[in-house]
């Protein structure tokens, strides 16, 4: 186990997939808090909303009806951050003039999509079943087989995933009108991180360039595997939190469920391949429905925990869709959860002041956190009320 | 000016003062909102509220009376998130040992801080006059000046400072007991930002350690020195700034009120000093009056934008605590201003899923938040109300 001294000191710990450090401040949750509360989640909605753009049937902000989906569907978003088409930008060539050091920009193009999880408006993650998680996982894979460079590393596996698959009309998208760089699969859950619509669902913003994070991690990946004969480092970092166990929340035979080392959030967990895994489409048929039994472990434990329709934002990280040899066997997938609330449905942690001018700061331990989410796997708080 | 066309098209922005990337996606502003509405600021505070702990000669959670302080009040936090005195921890020499790669941590200890701003419960920056703002700049030298260590590049600088400077009883402090690494002073505005107590304040975090984020800028700016022949990032910015004109909001002769190039908040503005100042300690009497005033134009603008209590975060970067002659010389003093406001006293951007697991993205150019700034410098809203 960690050195149980780091319960009650002050520490740093340093995050090796992303390379930089966090303050971690156990003895402060005693601080009592008078600050901003939560609105505690309504749970009276209904099961089809006239008003909601992704219920089946309806019509959408610019007009397009959404058909009566079975399961998942998939379109691209009516604002979209990024658009496929626009106007050329090139960036004067790099001089020694300060304004094209200091005023650097880049153009970006790309597609965005909105992806519902379900056509039940009332519905979330940890109401459903891993059965009903796994068109999800089906629809992001065939999704990211589809955006796919023609010399992708990965292309024999995406072929055979695309064939595993069921197609499922609703989740189909066309092929991007130019090849793109990176696909980031993320949720946006509840009002307090930002969703604007309860109806289940995802976005996956796909882009001409290789975004920070991921990019930081896939540098930080490549490196540990240089320096450290080829292991990898979530490969390593697998085995020992299995072993360690004081962090582990769940797991199977595929996925690990981990609150990480160097987790910022309060109850931040990561959803790790135990094999090395590259990306959606290195998944067999049995992992993939694993992968939706890790998530609803996770999103159902979150929602026992404060008996609250739990607030977080998600995201997956895999291999680049446009990558060499080497970025794609650096990548490692995994899944993170970053959610808001700290000590009660209502009382969440700010990461504000001090943790945006100098370092993040967490006021509980991974390995506290990690002890609670272990105790909250029972069934669905909602489902005995 | 900046290229018209960056005014339509989705595109990144490089910042060069900690080196990372970030999404601009102008027309994304259109999109309707329908998520979170934040509460709007309640305006009927008493002048002194007998229940807050930081009004004058009101008893403190951990049984301390505040005194009757005139301007300015400096207190240990009764809950910090760092203490000068902890048990030891000495982690394991580093090894290739799995887990001293994985699981890395270091003690940190230091010092927090409280210090108000004002006696009056229901006063703001916003409401203050530049000649009222100047005690808060003369006590955070002061604290800054007595934590320096003894052999600091600085310290016939501290010590001419403190000369200059009245002392005020109410916001002098003991010197710390160790030596510490940096001094994060930062102030949490608002509810939306995570503070608990209206009352005017900030908190200011000494640490044994030099946090990631102005650890990252001291690379960075460290590194354009050597480079570009000793001339200075922030000096080379600011008189881009001051020549492109489009991104400035306000300027005196000793500091530019600038929203960066590489703003990620709505309304994110740098107030740069023009000259090298390193620190605080290196402030004229004018100079501090003039950095007085430029919070004064920061946060009165930031309120009449919206006819709000515009919350934000902010924050103050200089030379750290104990430091060589090369970190001291590559220091440039600034301050930082994170509003999350987008459209209304009510409607704000959030910084989630995408943001948090790929890049920050923002909504409007930088170019149009300091227009927007730029316009409203009138009279506060209140006072005219
Ligand atoms: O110390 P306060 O104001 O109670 O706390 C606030 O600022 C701190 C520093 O940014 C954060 O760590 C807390 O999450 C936030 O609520
Ligand atoms: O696209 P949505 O869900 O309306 O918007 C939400 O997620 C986006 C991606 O993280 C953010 O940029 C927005 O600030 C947030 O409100």
């Amino acid at each position: 186990p960690h050195e149980k001294v780091l319960d009650d000191i002050s520490h740093r710990r340093y995050n090796p997939l992303n390379g930089s450090w966090l303050l971690v401040s156990p003895h402060r949750t005693k601080r009592p808090w008078q600050g901003q509360q939560e609105a505690p989640s309504k749970n009276q909605l209904p099961e089809y909303d006239p008003k909601c753009y992704l219920c089946p049937g309806n019509q959408r902000a610019q007009g397009d009806a959404n058909p009566q989906y079975q399961n998942t569907f998939a379109f691209v978003n009516d604002y979209s951050a990024v658009k496929e088409e626009q106007q050329d930008y090139s960036p004067d060539p790099k001089t020694e003039d300060v304004a094209s050091l200091l005023l650097q920009a880049q153009p970006v193009t790309g597609r965005c999509y909105v992806l519902t999880f379900s056509p039940k408006h009332d519905t979330t993650l940890a109401d459903m079943r891993a059965q009903e998680i796994l068109p999800v996982i089906e629809t992001w894979t065939r999704i990211y087989a589809s955006h796919l460079s023609s010399s992708h590393p990965l292309k024999t596996e995406a072929v055979r995933a695309v064939q595993d698959i069921p197609a499922n009309a609703d989740g189909e998208v066309d092929p991007p009108k130019h090849q793109l760089r990176y696909m980031q699969i993320f949720e946006n859950k509840g009002a307090a991180m930002g969703c604007s619509n309860p109806h289940p669902h995802c976005q996956i913003w796909t882009t001409s360039t290789l975004p920070e994070e991921p990019g930081k991690e896939l540098i930080q990946m490549a490196k540990y595997k240089q320096e450290h004969d080829g292991r990898h480092l979530l490969g390593d970092y697998v085995k020992l939190e299995v072993e360690k166990k004081e962090r582990v929340v769940w797991q199977n035979d595929s996925f690990l469920v981990v609150c990480p080392w160097w987790a910022i959030w309060p109850f931040e967990v990561i959803v790790i391949a135990k094999r090395h895994v590259r990306a959606l489409v290195d998944l067999t048929d049995d992992e993939r429905l694993q992968f939706a039994e890790a998530i609803q472990e996770v999103t159902r434990r979150y929602d026992n925990l404060f008996e609250t329709n739990f607030p977080y934002s998600s995201g997956i990280h895999q291999a680049p869709l446009d990558c060499t040899e080497d970025e794609a066997k650096a990548s490692w997938f995994h899944m993170h959860f970053y959610p808001p609330l700290l000590r009660s449905a209502t009382v969440r942690k700010f990461l504000v002041g001090y943790e945006l001018m100098a370092e993040p700061q967490r006021d509980i331990t991974p390995e506290q956190a990690a002890a609670k989410l272990r105790d909250c796997g029972g069934e669905l708080y909602r489902k005995s009320l």
